[in-house]
């Protein structure tokens, strides 16, 4: 069982400080929150200045309970919170929910009391969500231990009953949080619980979501995040998601300057790189959202009944229009609906009128709105062997419009193995929403987001897949014996050779005359190449003379690089011209919330400017290693099958888990590690490292 | 005064066969929903089995009526329809609405039927709506000329007053207009006309789309479309929509097999090719949307009371992550959100607290909700010269949140010329959208939404810059003259030349003696290359061979390229041996709605597989040229700022003017042109074609 079911589900609630007043104080509106939901435990009103709060007992303070409550909810000021804190320890009581704000979120001036709270914690042994939390609202519970306007207002706020998985929400605002539990419950998603973690001074993010996964009856967790405060934990979590089958979707903010500069004020988050989030939840098999709507698009299809890693859609409407937008919505999602085969056709023309469509979409036409058109259409269709999943386009603001096919709906929805949707052009009516929601059948207002959403099914299953299926040889790895801080690519050419990487003909010169003798021991074409540490881009430095074809080039390129010289010693390396081919960046960078990430893009001289990289954990499987590669944009023309070229997809991907390997086992010492460019060829011809660089730890 | 604006304002309108009996019948719903409109005009049902229906005289036939109805309505079955017309001539009525269904759209079973139609049309000179129409609603002057669910089921449809813009809907489909409208009314967009436009046999989207821009009180025009069913018109309409200053967006179906194959049953449209439309749309200012919500988001800042070219938007926030996840959206979406001067951070810490923000975006803090901090940071930051707009992250679910602030916020909007916009995380009441509506301030529930519509006022901007300001100026093309219907880059050196546009030292031999000749007089490196009409894709034909750098090499290649000719006459074309640059590929080719079309994109021999290939209608301006240009996004590594490498885009874009002249002006000859590679150096170096090819129209 989770360490946080009674935190989240407890038998007794104490208020501190609790209050009538729901008009301006938070302690008011909590209580009134907390009868509302029907919460069933005990409520232990703390207020000495009343005997009585909404006919419950009121408690001059926890001595006179007499009891210890499984949770305590404290919206005192800032300044009196350790104390109250200290009081809990005395009598037993060991989890808190801390609404009150004014600690870290306020900068400087409340550091003291910050440290305070945190000493507090840390002696008394309280488990804490907050401080500057909203609460959370356990909706299989009926725990609404929150002042969020979205739960208080409401007379009774929506608990969750019927069949299906229930959606957890856990975000790092509680006005968002709240936001999209409001969303989600007014499109028919069901919602088990809310949590609003604020600070995380104590409770994390990652400590709701390990402890929703326990949870058989969670369909699926979405996130919105401004950091992680212990990201080092995302991978467990995420992997044991990944096999229970509930999938995490993350709103990750923080890319711009301007919200970067807004979560520290917000949330005391310091934001963290963007493209490492973006490397760590697609190794990790966490779907990324843009929006809130976006984010409910595909939790809705994963607290569905059923999901499906086909991506065959057959298309139901009583609109021609209504048709044709979400075909060419799944088209432009790689999603496939295929034309459906004679005899299906010929059975959907017993009840589709002539002036409608049988070959997918099926228009059964407006005619059929108010007779079985529909269900019969579904029975049908759901039966194909060419068919993953079927979406329905409806009008859902008529009235009743599911009353009569509901019996047959539900019992389709329960017998057929399929994912079925409904996509409403209209505005739905709640009626309706319910109707489908009894039917386990999931409800969306966008034929765009819904072809998205029935897209991520496929994603989810391919996640599944590299995660959990896909061994991870272990695989010796050079060392860096020998290694100074700072490598250029001539002392680097035994650690590349260990990684199964060749380099070109290559000597070291220090004069003209030794340049002369390799370059003819080498064979022209050559390159310069100066080797100093401090130089990491060569071309923007003039510290490289490339196509060199004779002596007389030579003697020119080689005054032309040593002049721009500070140390006239620095050793030049003369290279073998290796011929063209395709230019690949490979390499290892640092990030400060995920270690060292394996970073592969479109290489050269413009790499920046190209900005087509991608990264990854380390180590990296072979098969996730070629998803990578194929993230790739630049890689297409390689890799598309109707091309007419061919490049060494395979070696690259061999590569790029040795580099990984590399990395993971010295990643206590590599600080940057960079192949660029690694020159790639097509199959049976080595792939050649031109230029690399690699930077140790010092202390190493 | 438009043509139209009898038949969408019309004094009186009969309804043949008119009918109390709203449950199954057509003209019984489109009668209640004329009296439900409150149309102000006279009401004349037709039929001969009623003596009064809803409280209006019925009369027994247009005879009896001895009255010219400005509009006559039709839903009797399709068989009956052509005679109808007959009698409307008879009666001199020129306007109806045809509902009936089972013409074209049912196929070529009822192709008679639909021949009839057409010839009665014609013949009695009746301006038609329809048919398989939904009909219209024109919510300015209250006649709601429709059957559809989403205007006859409400006892009174919205009609419109206030202050702002209206916006004017325009669907072949229509269930999905008067979805649109649906949506569009909930939000709390202001909507003047809904027209279906059905098979369009009459009255065409673009008859619509140019009587609505004649309105000065519309704003915004969307359509969703299948088809354009006279394209040729597209041009001068949307240009006169770019002067007027109403944007027009549009969703135009058909992308994908499946939809192409629904779209001729549903409104008997045969859907061109996506790309061309997609070219059409970008260089005549007209906005593509893939989704209703997308479309309406874009309506909402049109049809608000100010628009700004500038990119800065200031953020006012109750909620701190939703202030940071807007300030992603707005980066994401090309915006700027700068950081406020210290003068202004400073003039808003009067009011926000400490645990707040004010560096952009400002996060006011929910404390702020029932002050006036939303309303003074507003005035405030209105006034800031960094700011262009102003985007408000609020909670439109609270009840009447904007009560206290209305009338100040009212005076803002009206004074300030900067849009302001609300965009709420949750779901919004009524009472407040009205309450914005009153103030013309318009909503968004989406961030991503919300920062996507904003963007496109500044993309608005640049379309009326690049349509109505840049000259396209007369330039003088090469004609076709001496020309064989199917032409290789050796015949085509001339047209090149007079094209401005550089070839590489060439010569056209018939054996290896000649060609060795060629050879020594070219200098190595050289290339040969088949010259057969025929053959178009040398490279994998075999019928080119590169980088012969001397005579063994040119014996061997000749004989290899030769050895897999038909015909031994076939001519071989020596040319010299091109410098590595980067290959473009510029063309025209030919689209069945908009005729020729400019094409342009990464070149080479994987063009097809790269896809990176835009579109533009010709002529174009060298303004247009240059934004075509940058939008291929494998050019990025030249044309980005922060590059090292240079590439003759200004060349390039004379070169596309160049050509689109050419096109233009031979655009009843010429089929399809390709120049494939254009090797593109380094300003100050004369591009090359190396490939070209030119079909002709036999008959020229």
């Amino acid at each position: 069982m989770s360490k946080l079911k009674n935190f989240f589900s407890p038998r007794s609630i104490a208020i501190i400080g609790a209050s009538p007043d729901t008009k301006k104080l938070v302690r008011g509106r909590v209580m009134k929150a907390l009868i509302n939901s029907g919460y069933k435990g005990k409520i232990y009103p703390i207020n000495p200045s009343h005997s009585e709060i909404s006919g419950y007992k009121s408690y001059a303070s926890l001595d006179e309970l007499n009891e210890s409550p499984d949770l305590t909810l404290i919206a005192v000021t800032a300044e009196k919170v350790p104390d109250i804190l200290g009081e809990l320890s005395e009598h037993n009581c060991h989890n808190a929910v801390i609404y009150s704000s004014g600690f870290a979120e306020s900068g400087q001036a409340n550091k003291s009391l910050d440290d305070s709270l945190k000493i507090a914690i840390k002696k008394h042994k309280i488990t804490v969500l907050g401080p500057n939390s909203v609460g959370f609202f356990n909706a299989s519970d009926n725990v609404a231990a929150t002042f969020s306007p979205g739960i208080y207002v409401e007379n009774s706020p929506r608990v969750n009953d019927g069949p299906g998985r229930r959606l957890v929400i856990i975000s790092q605002s509680g006005g968002l949080g709240f936001s999209i539990y409001q969303r989600a419950s007014n499109r028919g998603i069901k919602v088990g619980l809310v949590v609003s973690t604020g600070n995380e001074v104590g409770i994390t993010s990652l400590d709701v979501l390990e402890h929703a996964i326990e949870d058989e009856m969670v369909g699926c967790v979405v996130l919105y995040i401004e950091q992680f405060r212990d990201p080092q934990r995302l991978e467990n979590i995420a992997k044991k998601a990944l096999q229970k089958g509930i999938p995490i979707i993350v709103v990750k903010s923080g890319r711009s300057d301007a919200s970067k500069r807004a979560a520290i004020s917000h949330t005391a988050s310091l934001v963290g790189n963007d493209s490492a989030y973006e490397a760590i939840f697609k190794a990790f098999g966490i779907f990324r959202a843009y929006d809130q709507d976006d984010m409910l698009d595909m939790a809705a299809v994963f607290t569905g009944s059923k999901v499906t890693c086909g991506c065959k859609v057959g298309i139901v409407s009583i609109s021609g229009g209504g048709a044709i937008w979400l075909a060419d919505a799944c088209s432009d999602a790689g999603l496939k609906v295929p034309e459906f085969k004679t005899k299906l056709q010929n059975d959907l023309k017993d009840f589709v009128p002539p002036y409608g469509g049988t070959s997918n979409p099926v228009d059964i036409t407006a005619q059929s709105l108010h007779s079985d058109g529909n269900i019969r259409a579904l029975e049908l269709i759901t039966k194909d062997s060419d068919v993953d999943m079927v979406a329905v386009v409806a009008t859902l603001s008529e009235e009743s419009i599911l009353k009569k096919e509901k019996k047959r709906l539900k019992k389709l929805s329960e017998t057929c193995k399929k994912p079925i949707v409904f996509c409403s052009y209209t505005l739905p009516k709640e009626e309706n929403l319910s109707d489908l929601g009894d039917c386990d059948i999931p409800a969306f207002t966008s034929f765009v987001g819904c072809a998205r959403a029935l897209r991520t099914m496929h994603l989810y299953n391919r996640y599944q897949l590299l995660n959990l299926h896909e061994k991870i040889d272990n695989i010796s790895s050079p060392t860096l014996e020998g290694l100074t801080s700072t490598n250029t690519e001539f002392y680097l050419a035994e650690t590349f050779q260990q990684l199964g990487i060749s380099t070109p003909n290559a000597k070291l010169v220090l004069n003209i005359e030794e340049a002369l003798i390799a370059s003819n021991q080498i064979g022209y074409p050559v390159v310069l190449k100066v080797q100093d540490p401090d130089i990491v881009h060569k071309t923007s430095s003039g510290a490289i003379e490339l196509e060199i074809d004779g002596e007389t080039h030579l003697k020119n390129s080689f005054k032309k690089i040593t002049s721009k010289l500070q140390n006239k010693k620095t050793p030049i390396l003369v290279q073998s011209m290796a011929q063209p081919g395709v230019d690949i960046i490979v390499g290892v960078t640092k990030d400060s919330d995920f270690g060292l990430l394996l970073m592969v893009g479109m290489g050269g001289t413009n790499v920046e400017v190209i900005g087509d990289i991608s990264f990854s954990p380390v180590p990296i499987s072979k098969l996730a290693a070629r998803e990578l590669l194929l993230g790739i944009s630049g890689l297409k023309p390689w890799v598309d099958e109707s091309s007419n070229l061919e490049l060494d997809i395979d070696e690259l991907s061999e590569i790029l888990v040795r580099v990984s390997h590399f990395a993971e086992s010295n990643s206590n010492f590599i600080e940057e590690f960079e192949i660029n460019p690694l020159r790639v060829y097509e199959p049976g011809k080595k792939l050649l490292a031109l230029d690399g660089y690699l930077r140790i730890k010092s202390s190493k």
